[in-house]
């Protein structure tokens, strides 16, 4: 297949030109967008690896118990309850104690259209709960769209970044930061997209004691739940526990997605767990945006029944039955998982091999973990010019500009959707690329 | 069964001081929670006029293409395109030329979480397509939440009532308002939650005009599509066709909810149908809130992907299914939601019998149609003292000053759950009332 590449750089400007592409700030969509048009025009095959999308399966139980809720449970027609549906939120709660080793009563657990939403209302409470501190913090590099979500919110947002700076490093310049008394929300995921570092048990410890000190809003954003593959997060009830930052304060909005960790980003459900404390505390400066002073109350009632009034309601018996039988031990959700850390420990080789570096290249010391997302970098080139590039050999991505990321020159590897078979064309493409391009 | 009521009044004072209700602007939720409460204690079954919610089933149509697509598409573990599934695009936009004589592209029908996430991105477009016009102008009485929508989203508005105000006077009303250039969009449902009013063709005319003139978002409402029993909209491709400001303006964007004109609440799945002007249209104010200057994409982008990234895929199958089978003649979606008019004409007679009177008693001149609202008073007391009063006799709705309404002495009755079973009831307790009650 490497006999097609380079793609002619006409085909390519022209279809740049017509979609109104910005190749140096161009987002997930719109690459994806290029890429399927000159898929269509070229007849190549690309490696895709620009989305981070599911490339496994939904397990059966999910669709089982989804089929069952719309045939005997008469769920279509009526408005489920605005903060979830009691079997949701009660296997939501056990499932936290079994995998988090935390206890969330069902009443701080609420469904979500996909933490997108736990994440839109978090920030949107965050901003507001304390009138004088309405920025939002980002832990960076992250998920692209969780910036373009402040804007929409109007809140400005500042950005702290993980390269060289980790542990206490990281804490102290944190702690500079939160000193200031203008931030309301810090937000970060972890196992982190896009470079697959994980916060430790030490750092999360800091930085929830920070957010305690200076009464800040702390949204983790689980949305790789147990994919930290060198522990065992998979076993009900046993440590090692998924780490977490609500071991360490009472600031804290955990979300945790299902479309990743269940391959379930198609029906839009996931779980926003709210701290106890958090649910019932007050705050005057929440009132004018959310009619309450609730911080719970502002999350139900303003979030999510002004945003969609819920959630769709067989999606939530989907969710339950597979809260519901992982905390049984009875679906080993971790184990088909695994794929994308043998597709990551593979490429991650061959993008090695053929000239190219990680950029975020160790997790607080000791070797990074393979998993969904590597980020990486060639000699000489920035990240915009190193997009343009590889789309010439029917290889697509991300820069790492667009993930808040202060490296210029890195682009983020998604491993979700490339298989075995397009091993063989990804190893000859990048190395036709590294002949074209000798480093000087 | 009027033997159990009036209910002790220390039973109620009670739930209502432990439930923190403010009597004084107590929501649908507030009040749905204290009756159930009050059901729990008293063992009285109340007749239950205080929420809006689809009391028929869904038609199985639905319910077999949820199924068909879990069992055989493969949608739960994809997102599905932010913009929406496209064969529902497509089956939106012929209903739509089918039972509004419209000609919408599929590119411009965008599914929404509900209508509730098209009334808040809608909102949200329409407060910031011009930033020295910002703020919302509901055509009152209205849904509540959708005043809550704009204090989310940190908007101003205004309000002008129907009462008394129709046809030219209304238009020469709403032309004084948007003369003065600070309205950025106008809302409202026809028919009418909760006066079920319905505009005419010449106030859509009227309105639609202005709309242009000013240069300002008509934001239209459809949560009762078709459901004004007066006209038969329920033919495909024939006349009489639902009434719509989209005849009228390019400055649109219409919102077909399917709630309850499918009875199909629980899946949260609705229509943005976004003129195809507006579409394209730019407006540099639109680019610090949605980084991007076209209306649609702004739709799209900074608020379908930003909030929920997308609808869940089964249910817009479901909704495709109800579309197609509308469309082409072989569900009629009409008839089932007759059932709501036959209690409602009912109803009416029998609180006009026992001494209550209509607040809103005519649709510009001409009766009104009986359907899912209306709304009642009562001689001498106010709309917290009769809704406080009613709750003694077993009886539920919600105030009118709660819906935005300059008349403080109404109630709005919603008849959607009250089966014949009620209707001795319902009879038994008004008598019982009017009798405990004398008119001075």
């Amino acid at each position: 297949m490497s006999d097609n590449v380079p793609i002619d750089k006409n085909i390519i400007d022209a279809a740049i030109k017509e979609l109104h592409v910005d190749m140096t700030r161009a987002s997930i969509r719109e690459v994806n967008r290029l890429i399927s048009v000159l898929e269509n025009r070229t007849g190549l095959r690309f490696i895709r690896m620009e989305f981070g999308i599911p490339g496994l399966k939904t397990d059966r139980i999910a669709i089982e118990a989804e089929i069952e809720a719309l045939k005997n449970l008469d769920v279509a027609n009526q408005y489920a309850p605005f903060d979830g549906v009691p079997v949701l939120k009660e296997a939501a709660s056990e499932f936290i104690k079994a995998f988090l080793d935390l206890d969330i009563p069902p009443s701080c657990c609420i469904p979500t259209n996909g933490s997108m939403q736990g994440c839109f209302i978090s920030m949107a409470i965050a901003g507001h709960r304390k009138a004088s501190a309405g920025k939002i913090l980002f832990l960076d590099p992250g998920f692209p769209v969780n910036k373009l979500q402040a804007v929409v919110l109007g809140l400005q947002s500042l950005s702290l970044d993980f390269y060289d700076c980790r542990g206490g490093r990281l804490l102290a310049k944190l702690e500079e930061i939160l000193e200031g008394g203008e931030i309301g929300g810090v937000l970060w995921s972890s196992p982190n997209n896009p470079t697959w570092i994980c916060l430790t048990e030490s750092e999360l410890e800091g930085i929830g004691s920070l957010l305690t000190r200076y009464d800040v809003l702390g949204i983790e954003d689980l949305a790789y739940f147990a994919m930290d593959f060198r522990q065992d997060y998979g076993r009900p009830y046993c440590p090692p526990f998924q780490p977490t930052v609500a071991r360490y304060t009472d600031n804290y909005i955990t979300l945790i997605s299902s479309s990743k960790m269940f391959s379930y980003a198609g029906q839009r459900v996931a779980i926003a767990a709210i701290s106890p404390v958090l649910m019932e505390q007050k705050s005057a400066d929440l009132l004018p945006f959310f009619r309450t002073d609730r911080i719970g109350h502002a999350f139900i009632h303003g979030g999510m029944y002004s945003t969609t009034a819920g959630v769709a309601e067989s999606p939530q018996y989907g969710l339950t039955a597979l809260f519901r039988a992982a905390t049984a031990g009875k679906l080993d959700f971790i184990s088909p998982l695994k794929e994308y850390a043998r597709r990551a420990e593979f490429m991650k080789k061959v993008f090695l091999r053929n000239g190219f570096h990680l950029v975020y290249d160790n997790d607080a010391g000791i070797p990074l973990a393979d998993g969904f997302y590597f980020t990486v970098a060639y000699p000489g080139m920035d990240g915009n010019e190193l997009l343009l590039a590889l789309i010439h050999y029917g290889i697509s991505a991300i820069t790492l500009l667009t993930t808040g990321s202060s490296r210029a020159e890195g682009l983020r590897i998604c491993v979700s959707i490339t298989g075995q078979d397009q091993f063989e064309d990804l190893e000859q493409r990048l190395q036709k690329f590294q002949i074209d391009h000798p480093v000087r």
